[in-house]
């Protein structure tokens, strides 16, 4: 990809103080992008002075209008959503609200500007229906998310708008996550700041995972907004699956600390986050991932090495 | 099906005011049932004093919930929603609240009642995606009917509610309908009191339809309340076809008058709403259309005649 095909064009991006956000903020910026961060509240996080960034209810179809019509996008990257399983059950209107209608209001809004090129960000936990059978998510979430890959469907056949889908895996990095690797870090650096012994619980050794580095699939997100084709839902994954044992060997190579860690056993095998059978279409458009999954985990743990003191930022 | 079941039962029918809620509410209130009518505004129409009417806007999920929480229904039949393709090409953000957010409210609200049993009213022009290919529905309405069937049926699985499908074809009937049978019989009525002589125009004389008086659809979903299977989604159709020009004679030979009628040609076929494949579901159930068609047309004819002044009730 060559970065130029993004100097001066309007890119908006929503959720942009979560954990993808920021890195997505981050790269646009880079790349020359005229960025405009989108946030439900302004006090999360503390954008560069040169982004815009706009405060708006993704769940008001007045405010999401409002916000079309004031940006005037040539890109939109729809990161923003409710992303936690558990809270899916915990309130599944919430997830439903956020995730389903967000995307709606984004992409009716978006009606008026048929050049736009959007990226919604998707899951790999998304349920897919089986023909002939009732179905059956496993939770809201995943029900959250097929609903979302619906709508942006066929908002895209009915009003022949320019939509791609996106679909990571586990993703990796710096920042609030909530993913193993950052809390194995977490527990690694406050072995080494507090002496803390409490053992940290993994479930087996082989348990193995799909981890992609979330800077890799900024980049990914950037060509699909450039080159992807609509329509198409693209695997945003490594196609690499490590092993539990092999994250926590890597962290304790990195430490000098006394990490105390207790495997709770049962092996459960991949999460399906990695499955290959579309891996090639990101790699057709000349993507493919360029940071070593020794390096984040690296600078995962320079991460909160350095900002320990305030994870819940 | 023994009408003493219903006896006493609490019997919530949203979309009440509506061509088929009223029809809903007298066959339940005839039954015994103890009828809550719910409606959006409380002037359309005036239900018998013994009707329990309250005003709920069910895109509002608090009024749903108190709703819920103030009748504690026995049984739920949920026939609100958008209904018309043009007015869902007009404003498709509208249809998609409506028909998706409401019975998302609605079975939310109902989490509170494992033994609320719920027919959801869909339709037979629900978009069904095929597997492997973009979804493209062919209007906003189809997309609206689909993703309210997938988070009805979603939510049973879920929450272990007790949830039927019911998909009724071309209903016909007494009442503030748009159907063909309607409108016909309105020109009829118009014929006969104004010697109205501009021609009706209608497509095909060969055109087909499957037609159901709303009265045996309502003794459907009454039958489905009682003794459907959850989780499933029971078609409600005569399972006969009709021609237009079958219609048209019928109702020229209950009328004296000239009624001119103009045929603008090509033939389209069935429109798919009898497709036969799932109908013996309900007739397993003891249900079988009662009312023939002729009788239909008579009491279409005999209601416009008599509300000929006041048909945009």
């Amino acid at each position: 990809m060559d970065g130029a095909e993004l100097t001066g064009k309007k890119v908006l991006i929503t959720g942009a103080s979560g954990f993808t956000g920021r890195h997505a903020v981050h790269y646009f910026q880079g790349a020359g992008a005229d960025v405009t961060a989108v946030v439900r509240r302004p006090d999360i996080y503390a954008f560069d002075e040169k982004v815009s960034v706009y405060v708006c209810d993704l769940n008001d179809k007045h405010q999401v209008r409002e916000l079309i019509r004031h940006v005037q996008p040539d890109y939109v990257l729809h990161l923003a959503g409710k992303n936690s399983v558990p809270d899916s059950w915990a309130n599944p209107l919430l997830v439903l609200e956020t995730n389903v209608m967000a995307v709606l209001y984004l992409l009716d809004a978006l009606r008026c500007c048929p050049d736009v090129r959007t990226v919604i960000v998707g899951s790999r936990l998304k349920y897919t229906p089986e023909p002939g059978h009732v179905p059956a998510p496993p939770h809201p979430y995943s029900l959250s998310k097929a609903l979302e890959e619906m709508v942006s469907l066929s908002w895209m056949s009915l009003f022949g708008q320019q939509i791609m889908l996106a679909e990571p895996g586990n993703l990796i990095g710096a920042g609030p996550s909530t993913g193993i690797c950052s809390l194995l870090a977490r527990h690694v650096a406050a072995c080494e700041q507090t002496g803390k012994t409490e053992a940290f619980r993994l479930s087996g050794r082989d348990n193995t995972r799909d981890f992609l580095d979330v800077r890799d699939a900024v980049r990914a997100y950037a060509v699909l907004l450039l080159h992807g084709t609509s329509g198409r839902v693209y695997p945003v994954v490594s196609g690499v699956e490590r092993s539990l044992g092999e994250i926590a060997d890597l962290l304790l190579s990195m430490t000098d600390a006394e990490v105390p860690m207790r495997w709770d056993g049962a092996s459960s095998g991949p999460d399906g986050a990695g499955k290959q059978e579309e891996l090639p279409a990101l790699r057709k458009l000349g993507w493919r991932p360029q940071i070593s999954f020794e390096d984040s985990l690296r600078d995962i743990l320079s991460d909160v090495r350095a900002h320990q003191g305030r994870i819940t930022e």
